[in-house]
């Protein structure tokens, strides 16, 4: 029989069985879906080295309907991606998605995968340095909004959160282009207003647009960050693409803050990818040097276990790729920021949006968020 | 009050309530996740007309566990995502997918945002001319697999398909630039291959390679693909984001072809996207001339009716963008073709991958399908 290919990935697939359906059978049809496409049998021997191959199956515990499970651990042929981590994503669940019951609960990344991707340009140190805040404690995040305010109205809020002590302020994931605040003039008084407000402060604040459109847009929206002196964004991986966010994240020189938009469709528990996967291992890998998720408490489900995961999995060592903040979010009220900066730690980026708005001053709501965090948040 | 923007989109939303929940508060709390993320009474009048809007909400049947579900109907914005289609997309879903139980059921595009977005290049008129198929018949499609052959294994398939009557062939998606089959390689023995055979049918099969990578990986590999004489190509929209593949139908001249991989993940009952409005609306806005999806009775579980509303999505006059074909697939046994044809029509792409394979001789069993289609397909 042939050898399989050297540095396969490694994949736990939970699979969730029909009636009288086995475990093992439905693994190596999973398989064989993700790589062939054709039965074994099928396959001439010089193109079995690519066939996926089933490792181990489990039995798993029941969903909540009673429904069997396995846990399957699938071996898969990282070449067949090289180094295109949008066809790795389509080889860990491309038609997998069509299935019935299968979800991607982990991978193991061989070395050798690893070392394709250059991952975060930045990463937590580098991010740290951008924002002026090298000494090791959490960090601010604040969010422009709404929606539907013009360039010079989102520009007031960006001073506000700036002036009163934000480390980062973010577009909404939503303001990218809108007729209200076009991108150009946008991105040009926002950040004009957060350079004001950091040569009064003495700090060095950052500002992240929205950063999306058609790969020929994203080239000039890029050298507009430049002309205006941006150096970071915000983009959204599973709406542009992780190809598009990998090459703007090597070459734009922009540190990437990754937003989860699109991504609740893979979080069913039955039928999907795991945050840490999804959020953690791949928008890390695309380079993105901090990503945003629901922090369990919020306005979001989220369920803590997927976020200690994932937060896990964005500042675990991983070889050459660097680490990647975790930012939670979703609605955290600015009460429960002191007992949150105790367990998540200070390489966290807590996005405290809404609640800042909720408070008549803007500046002086940021102020006090901030000042909790600067105490606690070592 | 302010007065909402004109054209905007009317989605109708599926949402499954909680214990007491009201589908009223519910549906307006979706409003405002999906466009200001804060709670109305946060929101300056000035920025009030991009608010989404709560138009209708009615009970809709509880779902196989018992829980109760509301159909509301909500306003959104379009004008927030201008030309963006992805963005477009976040509008829709991007929070949305992080709430529990949440499905787009169908969205009414007004003229105005459709006349935004190009879409198929070719269509299905000119998809068929370039086929050299332009009588109104169904026509065939072969795939070139499986992963892991070397090109020029895959392109005496290629030939075979060809030489049997094919009018379109096909990578698998999950052959992109694998080590054993290299794009730049492969497409050009592919491609030879079929030219080659097409002299001796005197027909026009077309060939059409996985086009995936980075942006500038695509720029390279769409000019290879004009050098070698390639006409069309397979993307896989949710890997490559939308607006990517809307720039390269708009750009690269090449007719478009789109897989469905990854899109498994929004298609749950009750939380997603539906067929019809993802791969039927907004691939065909996207510039796709033709749209796989998982047929019923394949081997994968597609409830007819959903492949009945895409198809007539992709068909149905939609102002200025053109027509694209149905593709169905995903194991489509050839004995059935001839029921198929009979109530698909002839404006579809018939996908016949595997069964193909099934058989001794590909050549001859790929002409014994191309038979039926073109005696029965009318």
């Amino acid at each position: 029989m042939s050898v399989p290919l050297p540095n396969p990935l490694l994949v736990r697939y939970r699979l969730t069985l029909a009636d009288g359906e086995s475990g093992e059978a439905r693994a190596l049809r999973l398989a064989c879906e993700q790589t062939s496409e054709l039965t074994p049998d099928l396959v001439p021997d010089s193109a079995q080295s690519y066939l996926g191959r089933v490792v181990a199956v489990e039995s798993a515990e029941p969903d909540l309907s009673g429904r069997r499970a396995a846990l399957a651990t699938i071996s898969l042929p990282a070449e067949a991606a090289g180094t295109d981590l949008a066809q790795l994503l389509v080889l860990l669940y491309g038609n997998a998605s069509l299935q019935p019951g299968v979800r991607v609960e982990s991978v193991v990344w061989p070395a050798q995968v690893l070392a394709q991707f250059a991952g975060p340009s930045f990463g937590i140190d580098g991010l740290r340095e951008l924002a002026g805040v090298p000494e090791r404690r959490a960090l601010l995040c604040g969010a422009a909004k709404p929606l539907g305010l013009s360039s010079p109205q989102l520009a007031r809020r960006v001073a506000a959160l700036a002036l009163g002590g934000a480390d980062l302020i973010k577009d909404d994931h939503g303001i990218s282009d809108p007729p209200c605040a076009p991108f150009a003039e946008r991105v040009a008084v926002c950040q004009e207003a957060v350079a004001r407000a950091n040569r009064a402060t003495g700090g060095s604040a950052l500002y992240l647009p929205t950063l999306s459109g058609l790969p020929s847009d994203l080239t000039w929206r890029i050298e507009r960050l430049r002309e205006v002196g941006c150096r970071a964004a915000l983009v959204a991986p599973l709406a542009l693409g992780l190809e598009t966010v990998r090459e703007i994240a090597a070459s734009s020189g922009l540190a990437l803050m990754a937003h989860p938009a699109l991504s609740g469709a893979f979080f069913a528990p039955d039928h999907g990818i795991s945050p840490a996967v999804l959020l953690g291992d791949l928008f890390r890998l695309a380079g993105c040097d901090a990503v945003i998720y629901p922090h369990e408490g919020g306005r979001f489900p989220f369920p803590a276990a997927w976020s200690t995961a994932l937060a896990e999995h964005l500042r675990a060592p991983l070889g050459g790729p660097l680490p990647a903040f975790p930012v939670p979010a979703g609605g955290i009220a600015a009460a429960r920021v002191p007992e949150l900066v105790g367990s998540l730690g200070p390489d966290t980026i807590f996005l405290i949006g809404s609640a800042l708005y909720g408070e008549p001053d803007l500046e002086r709501a940021t102020a006090r968020v901030a000042s909790v965090i600067r105490e606690n948040g070592r």
